[in-house]
């Protein structure tokens, strides 16, 4: 009996993955097992034995924690992205390093076919083969979730558990999750199950990376970051000192989870154009953004900050959210980002206390274009109060003509 | 000595508004004061008596809040605005309704001037005069600020008290708070003097506005904000219900103070080109704002949200820092913004504590974009996963050939 | 034999849509044809009977044209409309009434099915089938070219003969036009076959609805067409008025054919992510988009018009080339858009010839933006020059920044 | 008697600037003079001649035209540049460089001063002063026409010709023109005087840079344009070729001014808010558009395209129209613009014909974006058409739910 050809499948050790490693080798196919680190708990040694049991020729774990932070995280805090107002795009941030990895491993291992486990109405699928294609056009994917020949068979959880038991796949528990969770450096993310119901709070033992505001500690932790070109390079707090990116990035996470920093709980629009509701916990980010916001006020010149907020923040965030992290658009805005961060150096103080951060304050040594005696109200240096008188009856000019228009239509705008 | 007109002069009681008047009034102006009541704390008759004292024609005290509320606060609502990601508007707000009731006033009284006591560096000169401007292009405005005669001869608040010494204008306290305060419904705003070194937190007895969160209780306390097309139409809380827009406003600030929220100290770029520090605190709109940024999520679709938030929102928000309220483009972009809203209805039920705000669940009666079955990662119910395979597909054919590109330039992405 | 059900199919009488009523017909489905009336060449009757010959239950033709040129043709002229700089988007702003009127045709005669020949890697076919799925959620769509049983058996246009022969489907040529048409009255486009070579020109013969301009008259034609909110009302040219809607269109689409004006060859990006080549002419439009443009210029806010070329024009465009027409953000953005017109008022005469169109002049009776006393350079009435100095002097404090920082990083400015 | 200082005054030997220089000399000012050649018609020893008569100290001519061509029309057609729909930016485009070099040279003079004689209420004066305070911050400039003891001893026409007379300028017409010009290599302008009258044609000889088009040669005119990274790199016609920069603009004007190519007469509206109505004819620049936004048709992807005719396209074109192109926010958007010309390679061909230009084709030995296989209706090489049908079904799901609110609120979209 042929092999069909050699797949690179993502591996979790999960019950859905290892049916899928399960039925993809009864489809006769070879399977090479991946599974990245960005940050995750996991007892890796398990899932590499466990793969192994199942029958997957090889199982390759990659740590991709530093790739990840360095530039898929920093490059959104230089963004200040956000998705629909609220979100910090966690998961959204992680999917193209670890398509990225699996494509290497895919090509490496000699793979036709690339698989993943998830489902069909979600974002990760789009996000993950909209990268695997872009970064190998003539790549096979093969998912499972939406073939009609596995989610047929499959209908529910119970089907796989029976599958499990038939085929020997062993199985920590049988009982799921009331949730899904999706778990990085950036945050955990809770969907799906109970959490369906938008009217009802989540339950509150279901964080994971934020401790209860409610029970966080009374006594506040101050902490200063350092940007340079809009990226943390530095981080202190209670004495201690973090410049390497990837520990500053856990310390932060340490700081946030203790202070019970960057929980969301929000109803979202997909990709695909279905709503879902999802909570998100992202310590670091949460607190990182707020910094960059912070500095950028200090050193930033504001019509390059308008501009940027309009059109790179927005579409960054939409772009990255619907999985086209490798795509000309993405690649386009980002030159003027990175040109726009170019003086985005300062440190920001901030005080984090039950489930908030508060600015203390901001300063730069390099940056000038924030003035003490320029902004003060007293100070009349280099600064001639008639030229406002100008600045202002030129503007009024074209508003004039509105307020005239406005009367001759009979409903002049001064009254209430 | 014959008169040089009539001045219509917004008039607060206090030193600088004070020796305005006076100067007006020698240099031959009749003076009528004009005070709006936007909410802040004052004393009333206090202010009435003294500008009679120093020789008012007239002084005219407008309450504007229900005003205020309902067209600017509540505008500002179904926006999301917020100027630079961070302030939520306040000053600018109060701005529009203030003005025009000012114009209404030198209209009644026959007034051929207007006059103000704003700084010459300022947003709410602009704010102000781009507003009288257009209400009235043929009222002329007395800026004293930036006028030679004026700002020569008192060049700071020694001068000012010496005139007030001189002229017998009764001075309460001859010590300057080391700060100046803008007080109104939606915020109060603190900004100049010690607080124009950013990098100092500004003094903890500072705001007004909210209880500092640190020592705020540790009880947290639910509310329930209804929304009707985009505007809160019931506040519930603790077994209060406000269904008037002006009460529920009101209960909101009290709440919000009590548990802290709202506080956000920040370097901004006014609209004159200078970069100035501003620390405001918000209670009402800040709860307000996540509960309608929540409320949103669920009913509001995907596509429009974005458009919103990118046109409407952005510009929305700087036309009203500007002092462009009264202008074409605030109106033209108003309409779309007041159709994205018509199917803004539910409600969303909060959780206040120390300094925070968190959604525990939203629904809504009437709108139905959501959908636990479609949404449900479970269920395929009207819902085809092999859809899906075309959706990415179709995406992917613009995204390959950017893929080939990188390839043939030698630096395929999929190095990492 | 019983019926699978119902059909409503878009039918023109061509060897393609015959041959695919004839296979629903072998399908066992009842076909009840529609033909859409808005503005093309057409042999009614003759489509008619050939319909009935194959075997329609029944053939509904429906005369669109007034509401395709008042809602759709006037709206696009009100926005400037224009896709990719170039595309004038005749087939598009088609589509969503002829796709209305298909589904209302499809409810009165209780069809279950529409069907239609657009071929799958078209814009068309989305068009179409997104307002179906809009208008009616629930109906099903049977689209051929898209479905391996059709489209595997009819490889190309010999297939369809040989079916036409065997099948008795009457054809009245077997030979093929070079590339494919689509006529209504806002254009005739062309496109694939022979043109699917960019890189050469079209045919000279190909052009229908504007004559060569290398012939055209060497007599110059004038037209006056008088707008009233954005829309045209009154066309006048050599002694003869317009001004019922249709009329006027037609009677612009007259002058410009023979004038030879609204002709562009392109390359377009197509929604499916697929780049094609496309000729299109439409003189109608081109005269009115011009003479539109060019109204706003004498009578529109210049900030308003700065946002809606930004945010409506823009968006607008794409979405109707995107099949959206019928969606809640072209809603969206129509209610600015609607609103920025309500001065559009005045008139503008224009000269046609050889190809292309001059603006003569414009005036307005009743918007006073324009104003030549203001204007002139050399009145000073009404103008202060020394504000144009404060004006400048705080523009540039922002700007006086940037210069440092340039001088300060080395490579100052005012280095060519 | 001593000095006031030097002034570099910008000198075009006309009667206004004659005049400033010779009063800038009764303030006792020591007068450089500056002329810049960016292309315009001028007899430069005889302007070199009457600087010296009148008693300038020096008089310095700089040929800026390849930096005009180079740095900024070529960045305007990367960029496809027009300002309100229309208007192609050429006094917008000689201004920075022209800004730049008399800064250059008021520096190595060692001047304190700059002067120019643009008008108080035009864009010049803003664009001339934001460059020169930018360049150098500490610059002082005198700006006459805002000067009260300039504009009021000298208040029209008649003014200016006693002074000559009075103090021995020469004066070569004492007839002034019925309108102002101002010319460069990218197109000449023509405003103010009997212009001002916007319902009135412009004299049939006003256009210097454009022959008729009604008395245009009958026979057309081939051209082929190549583009390397979206700048014209050789332009070949009638067996002639060009490569230089500099010689194939120029090679275009002729050719466009044969032709009569390039013609717009508008009213648009200036920064300062008033409405002017200006006539500019651009032959090279006209035709390098069409065959940029040709080619990009071609080469460029479809989302980076629209991404940057919102953003690039529209706030570059406003930022140097108001005089902002020494600035950050222009840097900022031109990072991503040079980005999105990286494969902006290839070649248009085009027909010059009486007043237009036509494209008759274009190719790309390098770029790969478009396939006629892919392109092809007919071929299904690497293309699965059910893909489409996922690909609207998911995009239908949004819009479904649309449709089903429009039915509820009782006025469905199925209605015409």
């Amino acid at each position: 009996m042929t092999s069909k050809g050699k797949v690179c499948l993502a591996y979790s050790g999960g019950l859905d993955t290892s049916c899928i490693l399960k039925w993809l080798l009864e489809q006769r196919y070879e399977v090479v097992c991946f599974l990245a680190n960005v940050g995750q708990e996991e007892d890796w040694d398990q899932v590499r034995a466990k793969a192994a049991s199942i029958g997957a020729s090889k199982m390759v774990i990659k740590d991709l924690r530093r790739e990840f932070v360095e530039e898929l995280c920093f490059r959104a805090i230089q963004c200040n992205a956000q998705y629909e107002g609220r979100y910090l795009l966690g998961t959204s941030l992680a999917r193209p390093v670890i398509a990225r990895a699996q494509m290497q491993v895919a090509t490496q291992e000699g793979c036709q076919y690339v698989s993943h486990g998830c489902t069909g109405k979600g974002n990760d699928q789009v996000r993950f083969e909209l990268a695997f294609l872009t970064i190998s056009p003539s790549i096979k994917i093969i998912a499972p979730w939406r073939m009609p020949e596995f989610f047929e068979r499959f209908q529910g959880r119970n089907d796989l558990l029976d599958y499990a038991a038939a085929t020997g796949i062993p199985v920590t528990s049988t009982k799921a999750k009331p949730y899904s969770m999706d778990d990085n450096l950036a945050h955990c993310s809770y969907e799906s199950g109970q959490l369906e119901d938008p009217s009802q709070p989540p339950p509150n033992d279901m964080w994971t990376r934020t401790d209860d505001p409610m029970t966080a500690p009374d006594t506040p932790q101050d902490v200063t970051i350092q940007f340079e070109k809009g990226i943390p390079v530095k981080v202190k707090s209670e004495g201690r000192e973090f410049t390497d990116s990837l520990e500053l990035f856990i310390a932060l996470n340490a700081i946030g989870k203790t202070h019970g920093i960057g929980r969301i709980d929000i109803v979202e629009n997909r990709f695909v154009g279905i709503k879902s509701r999802g909570c998100y916990d992202s310590p670091a980010m949460t607190i990182l953004r707020l910094a960059h916001l912070d500095i950028e006020g200090l050193v930033m010149d504001g019509r390059v900050r308008s501009l940027r907020d309009q059109f790179v923040t927005h579409s960054w965030s939409e772009i990255l959210y619907n999985g086209m992290y490798f795509s000309p658009e993405r690649e386009f805005i980002e030159n003027s980002l990175v040109f726009s961060q170019k003086r985005v150096n300062g440190e920001v103080r901030l005080r984090c206390y039950r489930g908030n951060c508060y600015v203390l304050g901001r300063s730069s040594e390099t940056e000038k274009l924030y003035s003490e005696e320029e902004s003060s109200m007293d100070s009349l240096v280099d600064f001639s109060p008639v030229d406002t008188t100008g600045f202002i009856n030129i503007n009024s000019i074209r508003l004039k003509k509105y307020g005239l228009q406005k009367l001759e239509e009979g409903n002049g705008i001064g009254q209430s």
